[in-house]
């Protein structure tokens, strides 16, 4: 997190962030080409480095690595942990592996890992052996951690104080090291075994008298997560309590780390993109990197779920085929098999959206499951008598009997009733089981819920075929008076 | 956003908010009825505002305002500010009206602008009547922006340097605001005429010597956005660059205010549930309340878009019932409806989430909206392909003939290519037409899709009856040798 090289631009807008990375990238392609390094140490000095991080990307694989070499060794570290893991290690193949080693040892340990986690086993040992004893050792221990847990996310640089030093001797320790560590702003106490017994914000620090102890400006009640705790948690935790880091501790609450907003920001994206995704029938990859992958693996991402659809939709055509004999009598029942279809997969995606939603904010919780899923069958009931309203005229018209009427008002309260319930049961009856809410997407609720809803339909309209066949000839021109 | 106060728990996880803000509740309501108001005071020590908050949110109306009252005053400010919108509204009216005062005085300008949103029109006038002349004007001030822009979401707190300050000096400066500003960690340089010129970080400044001018440690390339910029802009902006905060300045480029990370996280949160629900069929709300609105708010909430799908679907049994001939001659394909209806539904959810979410995620835009359609007309395309490995086998051998299996395979690859172009197209065009691209949710475009195709379906099939009449005697048991 580096607020201090704020840059760029009397453009009082960020709206054109990425057009800005293009136009960076075509005159930075110019100028490497005609060699003016001058000019292009100029053009990216008050570029901000995740932009330049951007316009390198986009330059030709030849002159990424000529362009990296024009950044001062500090802005190469920072430009170098924005870029995308595949420019990262084209970068660490042409680079010479002094520069390559110089980047990696500087760069802060939890963006190393990240690195890491993205390139080919070989080079990690390689880089890793190469690395200065320190920090291989806090690699080594970070790449130990489960993945998306607080201790994956968490950096080691954070700074440490002591109870008994004073204010102003804080002051000190803190500015020594304001350089080297990723953020000044949450300040930690330890005790000789390194246990967290306290914390400070750096407001706290300055408003403090200077010979005040830190033991007594500091705040005792320290809210931390462990190494395992899920990332998603770690980020809710901040968010709920509107912190800028987050002190990580082991089992022996000894503090190893921190987890930064900036981090908690990428998290809550990309839990909401897994989301949306689930709710698309959609695979989501590691990253949100769909648009850069190439169109086989778009197709693999979206497939598999397809295929799953389409063979619970067979079991639909199997209700249909099936139910030929009542079909072939009344031919215009067919003409409401999608809408009930239709109606029963939509109230179940609107129930599944807004349970998986409630369970990754947080918000349904309060509620418990019981209740939530009573809400819904509620909700699911209503919705099926509002619809009632309106379907149930255009069905007598448009099925020109009471027969294709009934079974459609009868069927159409039931699958709203039943969507609803499995919409809002099966996503809370995964998170019970520890299982991912969104593993059943959205689109394999709303297939379940055609096939039962087809079965019932065309059930109802058998039976009353069978049993009230007088039905079938009451048809809207008789009810209305005029005579067939 | 105050780290200062940290609190609560040897319990090393976060995972338990929910739970605890229970425990205290229940706790809570037991010693306010017995009166023993030292204890609650002991007990809301150390728990933090927000779930303080929570805990006298889940209290009876009637022990609320007893509670709150039990607040020291800066607690009893931070507490409020958590509060959901109704208890507020509900403390306003029990505590008397010099206490009323007191605390919304006190709150921060964009905590009070919020609140101003959810209360009647005739309380905002009496209240803002009531308030000390500087705290109204800003309030005001606020109140002209625009909903969900960053005049709205900014707060006027910050901490303003001059470039002729020296370090030392404006060390102090910060030191003597420190507890009436939100932020002392990012700091702004103005001139005279209040005309932003520069930024620095706390970090900076603690690291300067002390006599060095401010003018000579800031950056003056400022990254900086307008009272009217899109709340949605912002976020992305502090997302992209890590920042802590980012400034808000006038036409005249003068410095109005300032928004933190903090507020972002929701802004980021709340677009991402409004991107979910409409994938998901659900109106959003302007908040993410869901769970606690009643069920008629919630069945308006999901009733509208259920109308829009069922009178769409009216238009796919049209369809059906103009080709009753067809369907009466070959009554098995009838199976097929809901499996093409399905899989087109399914085609065009898959690119209408990946593309809305791309808008949202800004990582569409690199590409443009010409090659994203493209890309998703291939996808579909390609799906087509794959899905009919899979489907025509069963089509032939459920269908009963090769009139049925060849209106099933050219049905659907058209349908998925359609839907995918469908899917992709509709956000990509409302997002150029400066709509919000989840305009149409995804259940509306996969009804389209339906209804297309279950149109082409049935007008290949009737093609083909007229035209190739002899496939329909070609049964699986005839190709496979057997005679019928």
């Amino acid at each position: 997190m580096d607020e201090a090289t704020l840059a760029t631009s009397a453009n009082p807008t960020a709206l054109s962030a990425t057009q800005q990375a293009d136009v960076v990238a075509d005159q930075l392609e110019g100028l490497l080409a005609a060699g003016n390094y001058d000019a292009v140490k100029m053009l990216l000095q008050p570029v901000q480095p995740v932009d330049e991080a951007e316009a390198i990307g986009r330059l030709p694989r030849t002159l990424q690595a000529l362009a990296f070499r024009l950044l001062s060794k500090d802005e190469a570290i920072e430009v170098y942990e924005h870029l995308d893991p595949s420019v990262q290690q084209s970068l660490l193949e042409r680079l010479r592996s002094g520069e390559v080693l110089e980047v990696v040892e500087e760069m802060s340990p939890d963006d190393r890992v990240r690195l890491f986690d993205e390139l080919p086993a070989k080079v990690v040992r390689r880089l890793l052996a190469e690395l200065s004893p320190a920090e291989r050792r806090v690699t080594a221990e970070l790449l130990g951690y489960q993945a998306e847990t607080a201790g994956r996310l968490m950096t080691t640089e954070f700074i440490d104080l002591k109870e008994f030093h004073n204010a102003a001797q804080a002051l000190s320790i803190v500015r020594r090291r304001a350089r080297e560590t990723e953020t000044i702003y949450s300040l930690y106490v330890t005790d000789a075994e390194r246990h967290l017994t306290g914390i400070l914000s750096l407001r706290d620090l300055v408003t403090a008298e200077p010979e005040n102890s830190i033991g007594n400006v500091m705040t005792r009640d320290v809210l931390s997560v462990a190494t395992d705790t899920d990332q998603e948690d770690v980020a809710r935790a901040i968010q709920r309590y509107d912190f800028l880091a987050l002190p990580v501790v082991d089992r022996e609450r000894r503090l190893v780390g921190i987890v930064t907003v900036d981090d908690v920001i990428d998290v809550i994206e990309q839990e909401a993109t897994r989301d949306l995704y689930a709710a698309g029938a959609v695979e989501a990859g590691d990253e949100d990197d769909y648009f850069v992958s190439n169109l086989f693996v778009v197709a693999r991402r979206r497939v598999v779920w397809l295929a799953v659809l389409v063979v619970a939709s067979f079991f639909t055509s199997e209700v249909i085929a099936m139910n030929e004999d009542v079909l072939q009598k009344v031919v215009l029942l067919t003409a409401f098999i999608p809408l009930l279809g239709g109606t029963g997969g939509n109230v179940g995606a609107q129930s599944s959206t807004v349970v998986i939603r409630g369970l990754s904010t947080r918000s349904i919780q309060a509620l418990g499951p019981i209740r939530a899923v009573l809400r819904e069958v509620l909700a699911g009931a209503l919705l099926g008598v509002l619809m009632l309203v309106l379907v149930l005229p255009f069905a007598w018209w448009r099925g020109q009997s009471a027969l294709v009427a009934v079974s459609v008002g009868i069927s159409l309260l039931a699958i709203t009733t039943l969507a609803a319930t499995v919409g809002a049961g099966f996503p809370l009856l995964f998170d019970r089981m520890g299982l991912d809410p969104a593993l059943m997407s959205t689109p394999f609720i709303t297939t379940v819920t055609d096939v039962a809803g087809t079965l019932i339909y065309l059930k109802t309209a058998s039976w009353l075929l069978i049993n009230l066949p007088q039905l079938l000839s009451v048809s809207p021109q008789l009810a209305a008076g005029w005579p067939n």
